[in-house]
C-alpha cells in the first residue's frame, strides 16, 4: 500500500523538492530522537538506564538548559501584551509588581508601536530599526542607519532572505549553479537551506591546529577555483563568529582574509553575528562590518570592489545573556547593494517577512538594556553577571575535563555557547562501530547517551569526516546546562571505552 | 557610479533571483508607499490635503484598525511572560488584575512548555498541537491527530513549507517545471512566493457572476490541459475559504468540485482557511478537510486517489475575533502523505520552521477559549461579540455605499473581511490614466487616495484585468476601519469621477 501511495500521490520521493531528500540536520535528527525516547523511559520509572535525566547538549537552547530570563525585558513585555497593567500599576493596585523605569520603557513602546497584536512594518518597527542603527554605530565606532536594518523572527530569517536573493540562477543561466562558501565546521542549517534552495555549498576548512581559524587567502582561492573548473559560480561567503560550533573569536586580520577575498571574488559576505555577546575573558569581538569600514579607510574609494562590498550582517535575541531563542528576535544590517537591488531586496521582504512583535520588543531591549543609574539597573547587571559567569563557569568545567580525557583533544573556549572536541578511536572500535552499521562518530554519539545521558551532535552533521578512515572523530557539545555529575560520567565513559578497543 | 555598481556587485539585476524580479506584491507597494508620504503631511500639519488621515484598508490588519485584544488571551500572555505575577497574585499583592481562570490556565501551559524562551520542538509545543487536533475534530465531526499538526508563524509559514516541498523540480527532470493552481483573484502573496522558488502559476479564474464561486469542474480541466501543453506539470490547486480578496464562502458543494479534481489530476490540495471565524449570519464554514472526509465516505477504500488524498489546511491567529497578526501565530494541518515523504517534510520542518511562543499560546487559546461557567467567560463573549459586531456593521455598511455607488457593482459580504468591488470607467477616464503613464485601476485607486485618504489595493495585484482594455477595474477594500465619514467621501469621489469623465 505504502509503495503504491508513492508511486500515485502528487508529491513523491520522486517528485518532492530533491534538495530536501539530501539535507540533513543533524542537530535536530536521530540522536535526538533516541534521547526523546530515553526521556519517555526515564519518566516511567521503571526503566534501566545508570542516569536520571537527559542533558540536551545537542541544541543551543539557553533557556531550556535552565538560564533564566531577564526581569526587565519580561516585565516590559508583560506590560505590552496587556497594557490595562500600567493603568493599574499607576493607580497604585500592582503594589511594586513594576518598577517606574519598566513602565515608562513599556509606554514609550506602546505609544510608538501600539498594539502588538497589529502588523509592523514587514522591516520592522520604524523605533526598534533606529535602535539597532544607534546600537550598531556604538559598538563599531562607524555609522550605521535605520533603513540598512531589518527586523526578522530570529537570524534564520535573514539567512533565507539571503539565500532566496541568491537561488534561480538556472533561471537566468539554463544549467548555472550558484555556490556558497561556507565554513568546516558549519552550523548545519546552511547546508541543508541552500541544497533546498538549489544552491551549491562550497566548503572551506578552518584550521583546527590554529584554533580552528581561517586559512591563507590562497587556501580559499584554490577552493573557489576548483568550484568554478565544475561550472559552479560561487557568490557568496559565509562567516560565522564566534563561530557555531567552534566556539572561535576572528580577530581584524582574520576577517580582512575574507573581506579580501569577497572583494577580489565578486562574493556577498553574510556574516553571521549571533553568538557576538557570547565571549570570554580577553576576547573582543570585531564585526564584520566594522572590520569592512576600516578595510575601506585605507582604500581607494574608487576601488567599487571595496566601496561597495555587498554585507549582510545577522543577530539575533536567542542567544547572549538574552537567550530568548523561543520569542523569535532578530535583525539583519545590509549594506552595499545598489539601489535597484536594494529595492528588490526591500520588496521580496515585504512578501516574505513578518518578524514577530515580542521578538521585535527584545530587540530593542537587547540593543538598549537598563543603563546605570536607572532603577532596573541593579537588578539587570546581577542577572545579566550571572548568566555570563554561569556559562564561564560551565566552559571551564568542560575545558578542565577535556585536558584530562585520554583521546580527547579541544581547543579551550573564546566564545559562544559550544565545544567542538577530537577524539582519536582505536581501530577496533571503529571496526565495533561498522559492525552496529554505524559511522564511527555517530556511533559513539550514541554510546555516549546511552552511558550518560548526554545528547551530542556528531562531527560529520558539522561536515567534518565521520571517523570511517581513521578513527577521527568529532562532536559538537554545548556549556548551557550545569553540571550535575554528568562531566564526571562522559570521563568516565571515555576511559571504560577507550580500555574495552585499546591495542585491539 | 550606481551603473557600474550593478555592472559589478556579487547581486545584480543580472544575478538575482528572476523570481523576485518578476514577483510583485501590491497590498505593500506602491499605493500603500504613497500613504505613508501623505501621512508624514498630515502629521506635518500644513498640508493641503481634504481630509485628516489615511484609511489603511489595504491591508487585512485588524489591531491595526482598531480591532480590540481579547483580554483573556493578553492576560495569559501577560502572566507567561512573567510568570513572578502568578506568584504575586497568589500573594494577593496584585488585586483582581487576574482572574483566577486566567492563572489557572497560565500555570498549566507553564507547566507544560517550561519557559516560553526556550526553542519549542520545530513542530510546535506539543500540548497546542493537541489542543489544535481537539479542535478540529470537532468542527468537522472527523478525527484530527497531533501528529498531522505543525505549528507556524502565521499562515505564511504554512505556505512557504508546502511551496518548498514542491519546488526544484528541475533538479528532477531538466527544464520540467512545477505549475501551482491559484484562483483569480488570488491572495497576492501566493503568486509572489510561488514565482521566487520557480514554480509556475497555473489560473483559474472565479466566476464574477456567480459570487466568485469555482466555475465548473471542465473548466478547470481546461486549465490544466493547457498548462501540461506548455510543458508545465500541476500538482497543486490552492483554494481560499472565506476566499481572499472576494469574501466568497465555499459550500460543500464547491469543494468537492476542487476535490474531485485534486483526485483526478493528482494534486496536492493546499487550503487556506485563515478567516474561517469571519462568517456572515446565513453561512458557514465548511473545512477542505471535512469536506474530503464526507466525499472519502462514498468512495471505495480501493480508490487510492481519493484515501490518500494529500491535503494541507492553514489557519492563524491574525484574522478572526483574535487578530493578533503581530503576534505570528498559526497551524496546518498535513494528512495523506506516505509515511515516507512525511518524513522529509518533519526534516524538512526542523530546519526551517520555529514557531514563536506567543503566537503558539494564542493559537492555543484560540482552539480552546473560555467556556461557559468560567469567570472569563462573560468578558470573552462581550468581547468577541463586539468584535463581531463591529466587523458586520462595517461591512454592511459598505454594502449599502455599494450598492447606492453608480458605476460600481459589489457581491454582498459573506465572509473573510474583504469586498472587491467592480468599477465600469468611461472611456474618458481610461485615457486620462494612460496619459498619466498609469494603468486604470492603479490610476484609479490613487485619486481615491489623494481624495478621501482611503488607501485600497487595484485588482491588478490580485490577477484582474488592469482596465486598460474596457474600462473594468477592480479593488480590494477591507472593512476593518470604523467608518467615520470616509465611506461618504469614496460615494462622492465617485460620482464626480463619473460626472467629469461621462461621455467623453
Amino acid at each position: 500500500m505504502s509503495t503504491q501511495l508513492t508511486a500515485s500521490g502528487p508529491i513523491t520521493l520522486k517528485t518532492i523538492n530533491p534538495g530536501i531528500l539530501r539535507a540533513d540536520y543533524a542537530v535536530r535528527g536521530k540522536l535526538a530522537a533516541l534521547a526523546a525516547q530515553i526521556r519517555v523511559d526515564l519518566g516511567n520509572g521503571t526503566h534501566k538506564w545508570p542516569f536520571n535525566r537527559i542533558v540536551s547538549l545537542n541544541l543551543g537552547n539557553p533557556q531550556g538548559c535552565g538560564q533564566k530570563p531577564l526581569t526587565f525585558f519580561r516585565q516590559v513585555l508583560a506590560l505590552l501584551e496587556y497594557p490595562e497593567l500600567l493603568e493599574l500599576a499607576e493607580a497604585g493596585e500592582l503594589g511594586d509588581a513594576f518598577p517606574q523605569d519598566t513602565r515608562t520603557r513599556a509606554s514609550a513602546l506602546l505609544r510608538a508601536v501600539g498594539s502588538i497584536g497589529a502588523y509592523s512594518s514587514n522591516y520592522g518597527y520604524q523605533c526598534v530599526r533606529e535602535a539597532v542603527a544607534e546600537y550598531i554605530s556604538k559598538r563599531d565606532g562607524f555609522p550605521s542607519v535605520p533603513e540598512d536594518i531589518f527586523l526578522t523572527c530570529g537570524a534564520f530569517e535573514g539567512m533565507l532572505i539571503s539565500m532566496t536573493l541568491l537561488s534561480g540562477g538556472h533561471m537566468q543561466q539554463p544549467g548555472e549553479r550558484v555556490g556558497v562558501l561556507l565554513p568546516v565546521p558549519f552550523y548545519p542549517v546552511y547546508r541543508a537551506l541552500l541544497i533546498t534552495l538549489d544552491l551549491v555549498p562550497i566548503f572551506y576548512h578552518l584550521d583546527e591546529q590554529e584554533g580552528w581559524k581561517v586559512r591563507g587567502k590562497s587556501s580559499l582561492e584554490n577552493v573557489i577555483a576548483d568550484a568554478r573548473n565544475q561550472g559552479i559560480v560561487p557568490r557568496c561567503i559565509v562567516v560565522i563568529n564566534p563561530s557555531n560550533p567552534t566556539g572561535t573569536v576572528s580577530s581584524q586580520a582574520n576577517l580582512e582574509t575574507i573581506i579580501e577575498l569577497s572583494a577580489e571574488q565578486n562574493l556577498v559576505l553574510l556574516a553571521d553575528e549571533v553568538y557576538q555577546e557570547n565571549l570570554f575573558p580577553g576576547y573582543t569581538f570585531v564585526s564584520c562590518k566594522a572590520a569592512l569600514r576600516r578595510v575601506q579607510t585605507t582604500r581607494s574609494s574608487q576601488d567599487t570592489r571595496y566601496s561597495s562590498l555587498q554585507l549582510i550582517s545577522l543577530h539575533s535575541v536567542s542567544k547572549g545573556m538574552v537567550g530568548e531563542g523561543g520569542q523569535r528576535g532578530g535583525y539583519f544590517e545590509a549594506i552595499g547593494f545598489p539601489s535597484e537591488v536594494r529595492e528588490q531586496l526591500q520588496k521580496l521582504i515585504t512578501y516574505m517577512l513578518q518578524p514577530a512583535s515580542a521578538g521585535q520588543i527584545l530587540v530593542d531591549l537587547m540593543v538598549n538594556p537598563p543603563a546605570p543609574g536607572q532603577e532596573s539597573y541593579p537588578l539587570y547587571k546581577q542577572e545579566h553577571t550571572a548568566v555570563y559567569n554561569r556559562l564561564q563557569r560551565q566552559a571551564d568545567a568542560l575545558d578542565k575535563a577535556f585536558e584530562q580525557m585520554p583521546g580527547v583533544h579541544c581547543a579551550r573556549a573564546q566564545g559562544a555557547i559550544y565545544h567542538f572536541p577530537r577524539v582519536g578511536l582505536p581501530p577496533a572500535a571503529v571496526r565495533a562501530a561498522k559492525e552496529m552499521g554505524e559511522t564511527p562518530d555517530v556511533w559513539y554519539c550514541k554510546k555516549l547517551l546511552e552511558a550518560t545521558g548526554v545528547c551530542v551532535v556528531p562531527g560529520s552533521g558539522f561536515g567534518m569526516s565521520d571517523g570511517s578512515e581513521d578513527g577521527k572523530i568529532w562532536f559538537r557539545i554545548s556549556f548551557l546546562d550545569d553540571e550535575t555529575g554528568w562531566i564526571g560520567a562522559m570521563d568516565r565513559f571515555q576511559r571504560q571505552l577507550l580500555e574495552r578497543y585499546a591495542g585491539k
